[in-house]
């Protein structure tokens, strides 16, 4: 799919933030947006009926393949369900079923309007072949571990995974993944530090999922988890930390200072009964940059981002006993990737230049049909609204069909059988 | 639609339970189910093409005609929103209102695979007319408030309330509504319990949704809610118990002495920020029946009861600390009306004599494609994945579509505007 330049594409009849809009797209960007823009004869052209044009969501946390994973052993305990589900399975996974387990992910992901995620997976280039045919956009980087030591083994793995998915179009982007503060070594650290800073690329890493892990840090290393990242140079303005359930004002104000972006991740720390709630208040206080992730379907089950919007303003309205703690429009903004400068790229979505990447909303959605669009997008709808989702001026959905559906479901569960899950 | 006797109809090539399975139904009541059942010529038949049977989901507390106030003005504090927002207009509503409100809820019920719901809202013979037409089941009751003192008036308008909802067919029934232990009276409480008594007539009331509710009651009554409420005469096997966030041990070995069935409600508990979640594992421990309930889209927004099963799980694992405290199969049942014998009624659902109310899902979705089905139910899937509903043997959505959407979202649009919502 990255080969051929996407087609040109016009857009008729759409509804933009309360006026009729028409949106022209060449060359994967949109080149043209405003009332007076029509098809011309024979040119590619989707006819919205009134459809309600929004920018696409961005998944800012999630392990893709994890989807092989749904459904599986989700009722034990968090340290029984990985080491008796999880980590034997991974330990066998091949590059076929990561790719096919991806694919699954961007099904859901384009059936529910999500157009960028960060991944954190083995086998990285399956990951991103999976996404480059499906038509999405990724940041994707393997896990890099060494508790067992094997350091040396870690890092000629993870340069030689960034050397393959170089070889990708300009839809995917690596990023070096440290998993963990405490499943990566002080000095794996340091050298994904300089890596990535020699590299130019991001740093995508779990930081204070659990209390236990602020304990460990703070014993071992005599700081708190966000310190002790900057004392490595890790914090930077494209280091996305996942979680940060348990950081307190003195690291949120040091993560804004440093431009980092932080993901909440909230229907995995309830499933995962980590026990705290993301600090919005406090995280917005300092003016850190904020956007949203589902985590793996392995302990979400789902990556519908949208319902995950509506459990993350859920949340903060119950763990801050108020209810305008969290505007729906800032929750919306949270989850298109407006809150953070590394999500959101130059410029606005949805203008003149901006890459064609957008949504049209069902024309007949009752969760949609009266009151506040945003209000509704946040506490009304699932992903099922979405009718077409287009990135890059390529129609991955046209009423709510994703293409080849079926094939996906069927390959992923055979790869799932063969590796026993289920 | 109550006048005509539904017709026969027959599902081939469905699965239960893992099982290939057939039904037939006549006279709105499952006469065949098994591997054997075909379909005669010219026999009105749905061929499910695999796709996996269950039974619907039961709404056990809900105000459907609220759907008029979805999106609006939903960001302002509790009080702040009923004071500005809500009273003055529902001080205005009309039953052609509350009929359109509610024919939009119950197009989203249908689509979401409820079948059956507990509603307390004013003018309910317009919302009994509006469920009636729709084809869905509801027990219905107009609220009964008398802090202003008009005890009498109050009385008098719900006896020709329930002579109003006397008229209409079985798929109706009518239930004594008092707001709650704060908005009636001692007097109106007793004289409730009295009525329901002779007439044999369920009892549905908010009980223990905010702190405040239970101070107060103990300050003017010396006891605590549940406590009051039995004192009156109130808890009985017909009692319907809403919210229930701050009922303590004692009050849920009462309720479960007496049977009454509490209604989680856990989104519009977040999204009010009433500070505190279910006590389910202390209901579990003394043998409460319980069941599941939106609330109304007002403070919810979506009715959609399938992505509230999962925040109702999400917040168990979260309050309590624990992964395993709600497996998902209790889960299921609880949204399937099964752990409270009054919304099971006699005897199992999608059985031979029982009510031919049953949904199919959708043969392709990917949320359900691999792992364990009551899981995936739980945590993976929204309404969304239900691809045909069918009440009392009647075909009320097939392939998603729910006949007559777009005039019922438009004129439930007009008497929002006509409210000047929005």
């Amino acid at each position: 799919m990255s080969a051929a330049s996407p087609p040109s594409l016009v857009v008729i009849d759409a509804v933009l933030e309360g006026k009729p809009v028409g949106l022209r797209c060449e060359g994967g960007v949109i080149v043209e947006l405003g009332p007076e823009v029509t098809a011309a004869a024979g040119e590619a052209t989707i006819d919205a009926g009134g459809g309600i044009l929004v920018p696409p969501l961005v998944n800012g946390h999630t392990h893709a393949a994890m989807t092989l994973f749904r459904g599986f052993g989700g009722d034990l305990p968090l340290m029984r369900w990985l080491r008796e589900k999880i980590w034997p399975i991974e330990a066998r996974l091949e590059p076929e079923d990561v790719y096919w387990g991806t694919r699954l992910a961007c099904v859901e992901m384009i059936r529910t309007g999500t157009s960028r995620f960060w991944d954190m997976y083995w086998h990285p280039a399956a990951t991103a072949r999976a996404v480059e045919d499906a038509g999405l956009r990724a940041t994707i980087g393997g896990p890099l571990f060494d508790l067992d030591g094997a350091r040396a083994e870690t890092q000629t793995r993870a340069l030689g995974e960034l050397d393959e998915l170089e070889g990708f179009g300009t839809t995917i982007a690596s990023a070096l993944a440290p998993h963990s503060i405490y499943a990566a070594g002080t000095e794996l650290l340091s050298w994904t530090a300089e890596v990535a800073s020699e590299r130019g690329l991001p740093v995508h890493i779990h930081l204070s999922e659990t209390e236990h892990e602020v304990t460990e840090c703070i014993e071992r290393h005599g700081v708190r988890p966000a310190q002790y990242l900057d004392r490595l140079g890790l914090l930077g303005e494209q280091t996305v930390l996942a979680h940060g359930v348990w950081l307190d004002d003195s690291e949120l104000e040091l993560i804004a200072e440093r431009g980092s972006t932080l993901v909440a991740a909230p229907v995995a720390n309830m499933k995962l009964a980590v026990g705290g709630v993301f600090p919005y208040p406090a995280a917005r206080r300092a003016g850190a940059a904020i956007g949203l992730g589902t985590d793996g379907a392995g302990s979400n089950d789902s990556l519908d981002l949208l319902a995950d919007l509506k459990v993350f303003a859920l949340a903060q309205r119950h763990r801050n006993g108020d209810a305008t703690v969290l505007p729906a429009d800032e929750a919306w903004g949270i989850a298109t990737g407006c809150r953070a400068p590394l999500f959101a790229g130059d410029g606005e979505p949805l203008a003149i230049g901006a890459a064609a990447d957008f949504l049209l909303l069902r024309r007949d959605a009752y969760e949609l049909s009266l009151g506040d669009l945003h209000s509704n997008l946040v506490y009304a709808a699932s992903g099922s609204v979405v009718d077409t989702t287009v990135i890059g001026g390529r129609v991955l959905m046209r009423s709510g069909e994703v293409e080849g559906v079926a094939e996906i479901v069927a390959r992923a569960a055979e790869r799932a059988r063969g590796l026993r899950i289920g």
